[in-house]
């Protein structure tokens, strides 16, 4: 059975040493938000979740979800799980006071996900909608709906679901067919038939609060069209209790690759009440603030699963014997040594442990920027933070949890046969792993999302939030000797993301399909670039803490700029691969006639 | 429910195109192996496949086999199919005509094994063990143990296993405990515990005839004490029906991430009569007959699931409405445009195309090569075919493999949502091509067997067995205006294979913890040059026949160019990375202390 330990260690690094996210404590709002506080708060989620929520991860994978005429069971003992994760006030952590949440920094929150996510995913998932619909309503719905479902939304004891996708569309979300006709009492009447939505129903809340594309009588044609809707599966009584059954029902579950104890719904809605959420026809808008939100979460999936399977790994190729070292026995009194002595081993796990740990560096720099962007009084730099987040949200959900699969993969290889087995829990993590780069916007979409959308918006504004402070930051490394290593690679594969960068914008301008055909791979390069950037970053924190004596932790600041090393010289060389892909432009990618395939 | 097409038209091109196989026929043997007869024969195949075995696969995959007192149910439909297998001849199509056999060649079995693993992977595996099992017993075991076994399994009335793996051991299999105790008729009492033995036990033939690594009691340590048995279920009678029970029993069978259809067995060994095959002590040897064969057998399987899995993406591409095409709409009379039309899509698609068409040249080849090496009446020429299978056997089992994982995953994204739910058949995919990575020696232990067994044997001799026909065809492509495009990329990466040949052999004579580090980004390097020269060779045969007429296919000639083009420009620059990355050396995978992790 697989084991985790809530990486803390190295989470106090990047917070405190790396990102200094004591700086909260300066914006309004997160005054309380200290380093003691927020590293008590961790060290209880840590134990929630070794303690209670990791032991069900392989049962509830082997159990699954049970539907029976529109009802949901979650395995055995989610139902406790979850209210212990109620009875801890953890739903409430980042959401606004106002409604009873903590208000505490969205960062937080980030780290929380992470952990949650690496000690059960499946679980994760049901709270982590629920915060998703919160955003949603927090931001664009009126104050009434804002104060009947907030509160028990903040407690976890009412719990939200996303539902957009339709049998015949998913991406493409202006073919939706799912109606709303106005009532006379301001609410609409919603038909329709929504499919994959996850924790679309279940058993851990008494309540279930759907947020719901549907096209009003008169709604223009496509994604102008769309309008968003609360409906919850029971009408509030008049004291805020779950009252009268709405017209929205489960129709099945799905049987899936994976995160099998999250139930996966469609959802039949038959004149269920609802209202409106934000304007009509601006449905699009407010299913972002979701979307956003749940694709940096979806992100995090990557990188949670990538740390839980690397622990595993790790454990294993100390303890399995097998083979002797290529340079002589390491262990000689034993049977054999252990796997890890091996070099193709050992390069498989420093993989995960490099991209693990920039990924960390990464999404919490993002989830900082993000209270910066909500918080921060001074408008400019509000902005500004906003837009570093907007730019790097595609990055983060696409590159994240293609290396969180590719990283389980890893793990699993590692285990030989036995990571085949289920008993072994490792074929979990791949499974699991595989829906974070479908769900919340295929990678594919999100790369165009990132050259599409993101690379031009207000003629390349949001590329200037990361570009500039990097260009910065090497300018002054590449004069520093003990920078020189990781700087150098770093510039070259920089200067070719610039490189890339222009040559995508002009030849997007005279064929789009530049732009497509070059996605994928533009963005693998921002990744790899950004993740360059943070182990820059994390050698320089490592040096100077290496020079105040170590405090008691060289060796965790010496592995820090080893596994950066192994990062510029054995992982950032795929830019030259992405990069010479790309730039061999669409025709290789277009010339071939559909009927010639 | 996804579909499946036998790729004919391709086979034909590869076989009799490419290839020529017809030069078979002019080997003693070989005489009646006409392009007419290989032709019939695959035409036959296909149905088989595509009627009777691919319908069963994703049942085969939900029901999984079943494991009751040592008895193993194979799941509905798989008896009759078997049967049907058997009655057909296909089992013996190119075992010797001596046991019952056709003696037709290895390269058509290799077509058949594509074949049978694309329409379903987990039925593939039962006559595929048979084959290895069989190969050792042909080429090892004495005259009274093949007249009684081999009839029998040639015809697939009994069928084989390997039993390798124990416990403790997979890849180390110096450390196996089995034990072999010689009886005084000349036969030995073998007893020990075996795990993940595929087809070990099932109820699709009255016999099943283990092949068994165990220890006499005399036996050195190590690998070099280890000898091959030969254990039936059934003793066999005097008129070589099955007679009385051995010692040998299941003691269960796994549960798995794929492949459940194929029942994986806890094998127990308790006294059981077994004889030996080869000399005592000499088990590796024979083991290696069974393992080379199934190592090319299993690179096969990642062919196999990358080309049903691409047919379906490929359909489904085609027919699903999704947005519409970044240059403007081209189905305007739809709601929306296929997917096909997404440069991002195409791009998977083209990727798929390309690693199949180039693997299926590739793997055949090495077929032909193995009928070469066992047929040839010129000794050299023998000599030098069995190189070049011994050289390309870890390059095809292992590139072939992660890249049948990769194009299947790639594949089931293409689906969106519906690629994570069971019912689509897009999961099964991923999660049999999964295990290819693994099992007759992961996917790290074949880029070992490259590095450290073939590159430096006999002071290259194996090398240049690829090399120097792939320079020639390179000098001469270079010249020929027509070629240059593909000749060009084609001579930098393989002047990048070459250098990093030099520099591992050299590094690795100093430390040979050098080599091991380089290994699979070697083995990744020389499977893109493989399959480039492969493209290499197919422009060079469209060219030909496009000047020729086209013979009414140039849509297909015009393919094979656009998807050369495709392969040189956007999958070979993969050289460039690896090479990189294997330049930095053993020194970043080595210097972080197994404590540090």
């Amino acid at each position: 059975m697989p084991t985790y330990k809530a990486p803390l260690e190295d989470i106090d690094f990047v917070l405190n040493d790396l990102l200094q996210a004591d700086n909260l404590t300066k914006l309004p709002g997160f005054e309380d938000a200290t380093r003691d506080l927020v590293s008590s708060i961790l060290e209880e989620a840590a134990k929630l979740c070794e303690n209670e929520l990791q032991p069900l991860n392989r049962p509830g994978h082997e159990e699954g979800c049970h539907y029976e005429n529109g009802v949901v069971r979650t395995p055995k003992g989610f139902k406790e799980a979850y209210q212990a994760y109620v009875d801890g006030g953890w739903q409430g952590l980042s959401m606004d006071p106002k409604y009873g949440g903590q208000g505490l920094p969205h960062a937080i929150t980030f780290v929380l996900e992470e952990l949650l996510i690496s000690a059960n995913m499946a679980f994760a998932m049901y709270p982590g909608l629920t915060q998703g619909a919160w955003n949603a309503i927090h931001t664009h719905a009126n104050d009434q709906l804002k104060d009947t479902y907030l509160p028990k939304m903040t407690t976890g004891e009412w719990s939200g679901t996303m539902c957009l996708t339709e049998p015949h569309c998913g991406t493409d979300l202006g073919l939706i067919k799912t109606k709303a006709v106005p009532n006379d009492d301001g609410s609409y009447s919603i038909t329709g038939t929504k499919i994959f939505i996850s924790a679309g129903e279940h058993d851990l809340t008494s309540n279930i609060i759907h947020l719901v594309l549907a096209k009003l009588p008169d709604a223009p044609s496509g994604v102008k069209g769309i309008s968003l809707f609360l409906v919850p599966k029971f009408l509030p009584t008049e004291d805020n209790q779950p009252g009268q059954r709405n017209g929205v029902m489960c129709g099945s579950i799905e049987h899936k690759m994976g995160i099998m104890a999250n139930a996966t719904c469609v959802m039949n809605f038959d004149d269920a009440k609802g209202w409106l959420v934000g304007e009509p026809h601006k449905g699009m808008r407010a299913m972002f603030t979701m979307m956003n939100a749940a694709r940096l979460g979806v992100g995090m999936q990557g990188l949670g699963i990538a740390t839980v399977a690397y622990q595993n790994a790790l454990t294993y190729t100390k303890e399995r014997l097998q083979g002797r070292s290529l340079t002589g026995a390491k262990e000689p009194e034993k049977a054999a040594d252990p796997l890890i002595v091996h070099p193709d081993v050992r390069k498989n796990l420093m993989t995960i442990k490099a991209f693990t740990e920039g990924a960390r560096a990464l999404g919490y720099w993002v989830g900082i920027q993000l209270d910066q962007a909500d918080h921060n009084p001074d408008l400019k730099a509000r902005a500004e933070a906003d837009e570093f987040v907007a730019l790097l949200t595609p990055v983060v959900k696409a590159y994240f949890t293609d290396m969180g699969y590719e990283c389980a993969t890893m793990a699993q290889q590692m285990y030989g046969g036995h990571g085949y087995i289920r008993e072994w829990g490792m074929e979990q993590f791949v499974r699991d792993a595989r829906i974070a780069m479908i769900y919340e916007g295929a990678n594919g979409i999100q790369a165009l999302d990132l050259v599409g959308r993101k690379l031009g918006q207000d003629m390349g504004r949001l590329l200037r939030r990361f570009f500039h402070p990097l260009a910065g930051e090497l300018e002054s490394a590449m004069e520093d000797t003990d920078l020189l290593e990781f700087a150098g690679p770093l510039a070259k594969a920089f200067g070719k993301l610039q490189q890339a960068t222009a040559i995508v914008a002009q030849r997007g301008m005279k064929n789009p399909d530049e732009a497509g055909a070059a996605s994928t791979d533009y963005l693998r390069i921002f990744g790899l670039v950004a993740l360059g950037w943070m182990w820059l970053r994390m050698v320089k924190v490592a040096n100077a803490k290496l020079a105040e004596g170590g405090n008691g932790k060289s060796g965790f600041y010496e592995a820090k700029i080893k596994t950066a090393r192994f990062f510029v010289q054995r992982l950032l060389p795929e830019v030259d691969f992405r990069f010479k892909a790309l730039m061999s432009g669409a025709k290789t990618v277009m010339d071939l006639e559909a009927d010639l395939f």
